[in-house]
């Protein structure tokens, strides 16, 4: 069983990722892992942090020799901030003169800080902030990529793009192919496969940029060549749909998610809606004409592309500020405004293959198990053989 | 820890919800459960089965005397219908001439009958959809009045309503109090708060009802008086936003979830999609103008509704049937049409309180503690007293 | 993953036994079933309930026409002693002067009774005891059974037997063959190897029948044919060594637990307790002398039978009661005596096969995966050819 | 829901420890921490590396001015000797000129070399031993001062002391302050209560060292003052006596656990163990005269001391070597003997401590929620009026 978690918080020292389960012998791309960090760092719209940072994984256990050894593997990235932190942020106590000057007692809406202080019973929202910033999807995406990896393994990929900034929305379908170049081309500005609606949705973002103002957008997460079968009918957490939507769901600022077609479904009848099944006869497989089930029926992958897409609202943090309240003492007070992004849906759609991964990974090994690489493929090849013959 | 899984066939013998991690000495209201239990088969466009057959929960364990008693629950609905299945669905082996009149090799799109059956190696997709169709939610909606009956214990009520069918929307916000009382009123055919908007979602019922055909739509699930510090932003998987996605994607149709004002807050600017804080000095509380967020920020419940909108594909049994593949001679056929529903936007909605009940009350007692009601309600006491003093 | 619970109280309607994440397609031996369910009830030394209650069966979900299909198992037992008990357990509220007559208020020392009262606040052990009691352990062999029918299609079997009764021990090793004689032998009092022992064993339980008084002992459960490479050294809670030893402690009556000669190596010397490596060139298989280690090395099966000890406390009802306090007027009192056994050993060592059964199915598809039994087997088989050629 | 787990390799750069869901607001005593990690090093009988490398525990995450803040905490624990080692266990590939020489193929008895390079199927034993080493308990020993200290904020103290070593067995029990007091006694030699008793302990060190052999022994953790209701009768997995003999188990080379005087318990009879029970009206509190049951009735605390015994085989590496066969020439040889310890039976203690004091802390933080500290704490004493006046 694949497992996952994280910790840091956003100025300290670093964050870890934490992952086990992954079969021994999954040869680690370094490269690979790197370019995917530095993908979560592009994107229209970021803030200055991202070029401050060039965020690097350094692997601390779980890989030897440029492969996984089946221990858990410890993923660190280092904060390069750290240095301005230490006092606010100090392990140890300090005294106030030293460590109070990045209190936050203006508690930011759209953020965790009111909620967060009220429930852990704090006064100064940094220290829920620091942990609820999207930052930690970092190592989200340290961790997906060894998903990734192992995915890749069998023929599957997992990519994004972006369909929508503000009002901005690509009106048709992606292919594949698209996907992958955009994907694959680190210059483009908000990876959305289509030139013309790329330029709309960079018009999106200087508008909001000029009035000090964020905007939302929906990502859309494929994972192409995903064997039927993975997730299960059998029970309400056993099933891929809902595994998928919390997974996706729980990245900083998404706030809907949809299966393939899903929210166009709800409006619509369903001879519209369903995905008619064929038999191509030299193939030997199972056909389909259309994909609005995104790859899901029942909660088991159909052998189809499995399509998430992700709804982001705007950033909470916006530099023309927000009314607020000061938590101390309850006055009227501008929410603070620390250096931000205005538009992160293509970095929200790195977070969401990183999450895509980690599900699809956990999936194909609950279905084929397997300690090692070669056991997992051979128990794997012997599964394709069985469909061919179904 | 609140668990919760289930058991049962559509057409078995019975289904069976198992409940555990309730606190001991919550008193149960019997009429309630049988109340919530036909809520769920009420509703314009539905077949006939519901007719047939008005379930009956069977408490076999975990309750006595009229309350729990910290052991775990076990919930059984009988089957009227099980006569009529003994043999297509005998427990012990049958000779084919008995057994095979119900089995079903013409793979239905749009369920789980192709996947199920090749990735559970069978010809047959009875073997799968007697486990994967919506009638599973009965026990779901059983279990989950428990959960109510403990959320009502701490002023927390979750109802819901319909709030599209089709193309017909619900053009405005609902207030509370209307919510209830649609909910309480049993008669009201399709569960949504205003008379007109109705009366066009009951046409398009018509509609498809007349062509063979059937209609998606949108429940929106409405928690109210949710106290604040439910959930963690300190893990992807203690996020209570991305558990409240996979609870309500897990339902049966369900193909996308929306917290608050997710999907339009992606096609939004930053200024417009925020709740300002205030504070209310005579209240000693923090008040909002405003639920965009609907009632989470940061994966926390901030105090206000919690609000979970769920998107339902259209039914996938049309009597207009569709296109598919013999499993057993890959020839294309007809998909077989069972006796069925048109629209199931409102059961769906009963589905979804069930769920969202379940998330919310496994997150108090995560918070609150306690193995009997007096010690949760102490500790929740001293919470409410502790946010006065925030 | 196999994931298992139960519900349901001692005197209750019945209880249920809920067991998911078996392959589909095992077939469902159900005369073993029973049979495994009457082991349990055996044993010189039981008390009278044992001849009462002929505990069956009853599949109501997850297996139809003789197999496993993929779909959760509910199991029920129904409680045939029900009637005499409908009020003093009554679902409903009842009025004092019928519900009151089985209340317990002298909390039984040994029992979960003061413990379970104090944590649950209620005044009455009635609530704790019925749930707490070993009657649970039916519903965990009956789950069992499903685990050991899959185990069996691996050529793997988990039996046991009794090595000390009170003073009376066992002198010797036992061979598989004897045990599995010991087992098949219905008749057997005590399910020792050993005749002379037996006797002994008998003459312990005579002895404390007379008297009063009850007595403890150890059983041994033995899996033979247990394939290399379960469990994992990987994480402290994969180690199988360790979820063994859980999965045997929670059985009621059960306060020490071992894994091979391993009570015996703390007081030993390393060159004593170590199992040496050879290699059987013709067998192309790794060898061993002995088997001190009881088939764990670093939480991972190595090959030889797993061998786990479960020490069983003395019956904590006696005849000649014990001393106590009144719960409501905390007065002394003698602790209250209900029908019991006096000797629970070969009974506590079927549970403990049920429980090792358990453990081993759930590794067993955690490491071969397969949702069929046929897809299971194939990634089985391929695993031995790789050991082969290792 | 307290989670706990570690990554690390024991020759590698690091041993990683991340514990979450420990209530924010705890102290953190730093001197407190690194002590722990010291008394993990001590006893006579080590070998020469716990005198090289003097662990030191670093705070990554969770912990901020002093005290959690409600976020995952990450510790760092770095391996001094990594210089030596980044060739052997390199995480980027190297030429095997560079990197063989630390290989092995002769795998040694009683570790998991056999076992995990068959699982893995690897041919190298040195990527399954170098994550199997008991050095991962210092990790485990790191987080335990976390559970330490939070349980320290409810009064509850764990120690353990030693209570064989070899043939040399402390005849009689130890009272709570003997324990304390050798436990604070940083130069004890095997932490043994009685002098005497100690002595001979040290002879059989003293007696195997010469030897080349190793030896066993039984630890014994104490948990003092902990409150009555932790754990649960209800579910099998719930019951806190399993979870405690996973936990222990789970710790390397221990081979058997027992709770109280559990392994005597089964070769008793029922009038010679149990524990009656009394009252005592003044502290309005119930009595006991004895605690056989080492604190734990029907997996509940019963309010006693918990007492849980580990069993610890020999350290399974001899300088005089054992027999074994290489696993690629499958000719035999002779086990690798890489520096170690001949007796480990303290540092089994402390380990023990830790996992014992994590089990605790999980079911504090169950039984009385909270996120904070201060509402922890007000629960927990609402809870002890309740029990006082029950």
């Amino acid at each position: 069983m694949i497992r996952f978690v994280t910790a840091g918080e956003s100025h300290g020292q670093a964050l870890i990722a934490w992952i086990s389960g992954v079969p021994a012998g999954v040869p680690i791309d370094f490269e690979f892992v790197q370019r995917e960090l530095h993908r979560r760092q592009l994107g229209y719209g970021r803030g200055g942090r991202q070029k401050i940072e060039k965020d690097r994984v350094e692997f601390l256990a779980g890989v030897r020799h440029g492969q996984t050894i089946g221990a858990p593997i410890a993923l660190r990235i280092e904060n390069r901030d750290w240095a301005n932190w230490d006092k606010a942020l100090s392990v140890e106590k300090l005294p106030d003169s030293e460590s109070a000057d990045r209190r936050l007692t203006a508690a930011r809406p759209g953020h965790a800080d009111l909620a967060g202080s009220m429930k852990f019973n704090f006064h100064d929202a940094r220290y829920i902030l620091e942990r609820a910033s999207a930052r930690e999807t970092a190592a989200r995406v340290a961790a997906g990529t060894i998903d990734k990896l192992l995915l890749r393994q069998f023929e599957c990929e997992v990519m994004s793009h972006v369909i929508a900034v503000g009002k901005a929305r690509l009106p048709r379908a992606a292919a594949w192919k698209e996907i992958q170049a955009v994907c694959e081309n680190l210059d483009s500005p908000l990876r959305c496969v289509d030139a013309e609606t790329e330029a709309q949705m960079k018009n999106e973002v200087d508008v909001v940029h000029r009035a000090g103002n964020t905007v939302g957008g929906i990502f859309e997460v494929v994972a192409h060549n995903v064997v039927t079968g993975l997730g299960s009918h059998a029970q309400w957490d056993e099933k891929l749909d809902g595994r998928l939507a919390q997974a996706v769901m729980s990245i900083q600022a998404v706030k809907g998610v949809e299966i393939g077609a899903g929210i166009a479904a709800a409006t619509s009848y369903g001879s519209e809606v369903m995905d008619e099944i064929g038999y191509d006869t030299a193939a030997k497989k199972f056909t389909r004409p259309s994909n609005r089930a995104g790859g899901l029926e029942g909660g088991i992958t159909n052998g189809q592309d499995v399509i998430v897409r992700g709804y982001l609202k705007p950033i909470s943090t916006l530099r023309t500020p927000l009314g607020t309240v000061d938590m101390v003492t309850k006055q009227p007070i501008s929410a603070a405004y620390e250096r931000s992004d205005v538009c992160v849906v293509p970095a929200g759609g790195v977070a969401g293959e990183a999450m895509v991964s980690l599900v699809l990974a956990q999936a194909m090994v609950e279905k084929f198990g397997g300690d090692s690489l070669g056991e997992m493929r051979r128990n794997f090849d012997g599964y394709l053989r069985q469909l061919k013959e179904f």
